[in-house]
């Protein structure tokens, strides 16, 4: 990918100095920039970093004296972490897939594909699929019979997309994950030991587990626009009804979503979430890595949750959230230091033991 | 998937009302069934939802009104949740993967495939490698050199299964599972730090890792019959003697096996839960989601670790925990309820310690 | 793989007793063992177990009688555990894969396969991949474009190796794994909640997470000599420079390294540990399982962190760490026993206040 540094400045609103005409291939680090690469030295810091480099361009940070650094060009824009947005786009080639239906590929007549695609090799589209307009599927993925997939997406190598499975535009989807997978859902003929410990909290019970019997998935995976899901994620499919995934709601690696759960719009799952089967989560929440949410249980709107929180009861609106079992954060920090107080505390009430009078055993 | 309700009433052993001769093609929740769905609405909450929606048959709670809510034909069945696993496996289509083996797949000529089979497309098959009766085999899934399979499994797309590994009749695996990867083993020449660090109970030490050297694995896995393995779960191979999981165990998404770990029978092991080498873990264990488990010890029969329980020594037989370390849950519960309390204990200790006068320094 | 027991003797420095031209072909556990396993009998307990197997020969304790066990040959280590590694090298078969290009493989013109490749069934390598000599790359594996693989590599089926990955000699990665999925980076136009929640340590805030764009991974993924991946863990790509991991690290299953990670050298991560993006891991460290790391911090050299530790902050070098949040792990282990016994603190807290006469409310 070939921008000037005029058109750089034009895509992230910034304001340039020097000579826009320069020709950018790509961005660095400004100590291993080559001469063709935008050097991204948006605080200070780098300014050293800049003479050892080759960048003839720049994004500064604001009041830097581009001239004295030895630069040709230079950007400075408002929010220096928003434009990594625009530039990284910009200069994303995106995956080489050839236009068309790969020799390779295996697309069931009776599949129907968008005008646009490229589709690669290896790749397995089952009888009645859908897939819009514009779709880049990678190497080796298969979308099974009847899932539908909207607009624009880009598929990479080796997802599996279940039966009956329904996506929006603009889909997003890293390696390896699997969307439509049955849900985990045993029962038995009797009442269950975990269905007795979970009614008593943890009382012994004489319950036992056994003839573990399949409930059937049914109810597929409904994912809206403009989502993303990490390279090996899994999302299963409903029972009944769909399990749900709102618009522009990302997925990181390696996330777990049960079946019948239903995310919101615009949150966040990062690496190694995992959501067990029919819990609902809001809005604008994100998830930090490796927190856990119970089942059948709800996180409201706009939570935050700090890394591996363990969710195991509802959470309102609004609230942040850290620890094992998850708490509001600045409950958790206090908690937390006093804990690693506790063999001082533990002493200190021992010598108040000892100077307390005991009372008389009689009393 | 087509059946009347009264064929459906038989299967699930329920009590019939009205017109068991209407065709039902699939189950809904009442609000949103169509004319052909058995609307799901066993208890009266769900009353409302179904005047909402289209269903004429419905599963109802025991003493419901089946005309008076305006349904041609109803059933009642005694344990709504085990009913579920009937009806869902009626109603399941199954991935369609045509009979017979695929132009497209790849099956050794060593290898043998029972009568029966339907192999997807892409799917490879390697030397020597035995696959029993009516096996399902969906698009991209690998079965390595000398892999043995039992009759009428159903392997999703893109399993890996390696070689040597043993599998019993009935088997489910989910898309992406991988079976028997090398374990995770490396030795250093001498004791590392990682051994001292173990037997000293974190003192610091000298010992250095390095020169790691790899343990292979030769050791397989085998697994018993009606297993079930989620997406993207992993269990490792043995070094000498195989991992083992036993007779109707289930495994959900992104669990990790590793190396030797013997897991028994009728045990489930949700999402993300991670066992680590040459644990045992009992028979009819239930391990909630993020369980984690060290590796060399003992889960006996009937444990039920709680969401996120990290296990890092024995646990009796039927024992409930949670927690990390995992403890009995309701030794968990209430320190877990003292634990948010500690700012208040501190402040009561301090305050004890101003009211108690302080013994003289040279007592 | 057949060795006599003189090779074995000679491969692992070990001291032969008896019959050294006796053939081998396995290795097995004493009383399971055939007659042409070498039982591994490495102390006494194992001495029952020889008598009920078929071994002719075995691996010893120091001092054992191998005439009295009735053996035929007998082999004695220094350090029985380091003798597993060169054991198990010499008797893993590895995987079974035909020299040369496997007719229904994809290999791009423009891709370039070093001298005695294997390459199997189904795998795909994109244009300008290069591979070097001897690589051995089984079914259904992917090799993006301008990847970059050293000499020796062993990738197992269904790996993917993403666009302008570069890797080292010797590279052992098993099946599913992913590197050079895209990082999860999302920006927000004004400042985000989690931004403002991570500032104030918790404190509820007014910001709300909306319009999340995408940063896009344009830096790649660089790994050294001799490391290993595990089966369907994840390494994803860097934002502007690459991802990095050191020469000799071992990466176990279901591992999560996000994007900018740096992890050094000869440092082992376990199953399913997770390390956020930006963060850097030092030498010679090791992560037990389902440790969870922050981003952008640091964890020094020689630290070893135990089973499920949750680090936050940065770690100094050498330090053994356990808990969430992760502390010193006999800390740890101190204010874990003592968080058991907080009920009973509770209730001496009580008692003294009640024994403790209360100051006047107008003091």
């Amino acid at each position: 990918m070939r921008h000037t540094v005029e058109e750089i400045a034009k895509a992230l609103g910034a304001e340039l100095f020097g000579d826009g005409s320069l020709t950018i291939t790509g961005a660095s680090e400004p100590a291993s920039a080559g001469p063709e690469d935008l050097a991204l030295a948006m605080n200070p810091d780098y300014a050293a970093g800049l003479s050892d480099g080759k960048a003839r361009a720049a994004i500064l940070w604001d009041g830097a004296d581009w001239q004295a650094l030895g630069l040709e060009a230079a950007l400075v824009v408002p929010r220096p972490r928003y434009a990594m947005s625009g530039l990284t786009a910009l200069l994303d080639p995106g995956p080489e897939i050839a236009p068309g239906i790969h020799p390779t590929a295996h697309v069931d007549p009776s599949a129907t594909v968008g005008g646009g695609a490229a589709i690669g090799a290896f790749v397995y589209v089952g009888p009645r699929a859908r897939i819009g307009a514009n779709a880049r599927i990678a190497n080796h993925a298969s979308i099974a019979e009847d899932a539908v997939l909207g607009d624009d997406a880009l598929i990479h190598a080796g997802v599996r997309i279940g039966a009956r499975v329904r996506i929006g535009d603009r889909f997003i989807c890293q390696p390896g994950a699997v969307i439509g997978a049955d849900g985990f859902s045993f029962v038995t003929p009797e009442k269950s030991r975990v269905e007795d410990a979970r009614a008593s909290l943890g009382k012994e019970t004489e319950a036992i587990n056994a003839s573990w019997t399949r409930i059937h998935s049914l109810g597929g995976v409904e994912i809206g626009d403009d989502v993303e899901v990490g390279a090996n994620s899994c999302i299963d499919q409903g029972t009944i009804r769909a399990t749900r995934i709102g618009n522009r709601t990302k997925l990181d690696n390696l996330v777990h979503i049960g079946h019948n759960v239903e995310v919101g719009e615009d949150t966040l799952l990062c690496g190694q979430v995992g959501i067990a089967g029919s819990t609902r989560v809001g809005n604008r929440v994100v998830m930090a890595g490796q927190v856990g949410v119970n089942d059948n249980i709800f996180v409201g709107d706009d939570v935050v949750a700090g890394g591996s929180s363990k969710i195991f009861t509802n959470v309102p609106a609004g609230r942040v959230v850290l620890g094992y079992p998850a708490m509001k954060m600045d409950q958790f920090l206090e908690a937390s230091r006093n804990w690693r107080r506790l063999p001082r505390l533990m002493d200190d009430v021992k010598a108040l033991k000892n100077a307390v009078p005991k009372p008389g055993k009689d009393d």
